[in-house]
């Protein structure tokens, strides 16, 4: 029988048999290529502090609301994105025949039954571990497009994951001259390097706001844009700007933001 | 001999007696006539929760950097704003004579040595009472200007302070036509319905996010306007806004922001 990967609780993950359920006529049947988590965001799944442990987002509200208590999240599927091969499509699917490469938004399971508004064709050319890069290349994306950036402006990237490795690329595409990057990790702050970083910084050892400003003729960046979900690189993303400077947030920030202090720099320089 | 409002460490108020500065040639001296605190802002300065006694604020960069241990921010005088009339002016001083009636950012004591660039003539027909307003009414103004109202948008105003209760008035000429306000005071809540304010609400008894929703055709208003001070508000505001709405924070919040969750509406709703 195949297996999915499950969260029973958290931080107990186990590789879970199950039965493929049968296939309807609107239905195509997948055989997994490759499957990718998405480290940030499902960390906190897996360590059971997402705020979908504890509430329940209202899609018509957009609100988060209390939970019933009865209700519970696990046990639940982990993993983002998902390619594989079309292997059996029912009678009134259009788009999809047995063989199409296929992607989308699934976890990380040996076979997937699903609706074809659900995935999409695999571009020719395109390699499964390229395919899984979308999601996260769509919130980098969201957060420069949010950030607009003019030619000749300094940008400050804090968090050097998937996303803030692509956001630093995409910046230097819209037109910034000077990028600084903040990491604790120094693989990903060589990375950084290799993509065109002007100067990475450690938060553990330097008071990132203040060198960031020393280096930017003791003014700050025109834009800083917060991608590590930690509060206090939002904290140091706030003080690395200038007056009136642009932050952009694309974080999934868990919990409450202890480590903010929104009556310091956010409150004096806007 | 004279007295001034000091306060010698937290929540310890004296009126203390003091001598008044020798007159310099570009000088004036002033006789109070009124004066006026600013509650939100001085309250925590009385408290010794402003950040400013923990820190010192650089103002070449722009950043709040650690206090020397040695250095004590009390004693320190309290008060905002202050109107006098001119009872001394130096030989040098060229826009003040004896019996000027002036106003400026001063604390509370009864008489004031100052430079001419420190002070601002009352404008005729302007009482003390309304002077003393102006300070509060340049960040609600600010406030109103940031949000960028458009006639016929939904705001809602979170804390009706004087900022609040003017910030209220002025989006209403802004051309806002549906205005929310919170506050836990009723006495406030009712100046503000006086004020043109079309529903109040309470936030220690209403789940004020979710009622401005279901007021506003369940999507929200277009700008919130945080005023308060309270980061659990500023929480409020943005569950206020519809989808990709606008929150704009007007206050002086004081220490971490734990009442605030950015992994919720502020993460789902951009």
């Amino acid at each position: 029988m195949p297996r999915e990967l499950i969260a029973l609780k958290p931080r107990k993950l186990i590789l879970r048999e199950y039965q493929e359920k049968k296939l309807q006529a609107d239905e195509i049947r997948i055989k997994t290529e490759f499957s990718s988590p998405k480290h940030g965001t499902e960390s906190h799944v897996y360590r059971g502090t997402s705020p979908t442990h504890e509430k329940t987002f209202d899609p018509h509200y957009r609100l988060f609301l209390a939970r019933e208590e009865t209700a519970s999240p696990f046990p639940r599927p982990l993993g983002n994105m998902s390619t594989g091969t079309v292997i059996e499509a029912g009678g009134k699917v259009k788009k999809f025949k047995a063989g199409d490469r296929v992607f989308g938004h699934l976890p990380i399971r040996e076979t997937y039954t699903v609706k074809e508004n659900q995935i999409n064709h695999l571009p020719a050319g395109m390699s499964s571990e390229e395919a899984v890069c979308l999601d996260p290349a769509y919130f980098a994306l969201a957060g420069i497009r949010d950030a607009n950036i003019k030619l000749g402006e300094r940008v400050a990237i804090f968090g050097l994951g998937a996303i803030g490795l692509m956001a630093t690329q995409m910046a230097k595409l819209s037109g910034a001259t000077i990028i600084f990057a903040s990491d604790p990790l120094p693989i990903r702050r060589r990375l950084a390097e290799k993509y065109g970083v002007d100067r990475t910084l450690d938060p553990t050892s330097e008071d990132v706001g203040l060198e960031i400003k020393k280096a930017s003729q003791d003014k700050g960046v025109d834009v800083a844009i917060e991608v590590s979900g930690s509060y206090s690189a939002l904290q140091d993303a706030i003080r690395s700007v200038h007056y009136c400077g642009r932050v952009v947030t694309v974080s999934f920030y868990q919990g409450s933001g202890s480590a903010l202090r929104l009556s310091e720099e956010w409150h004096h320089n806007r």
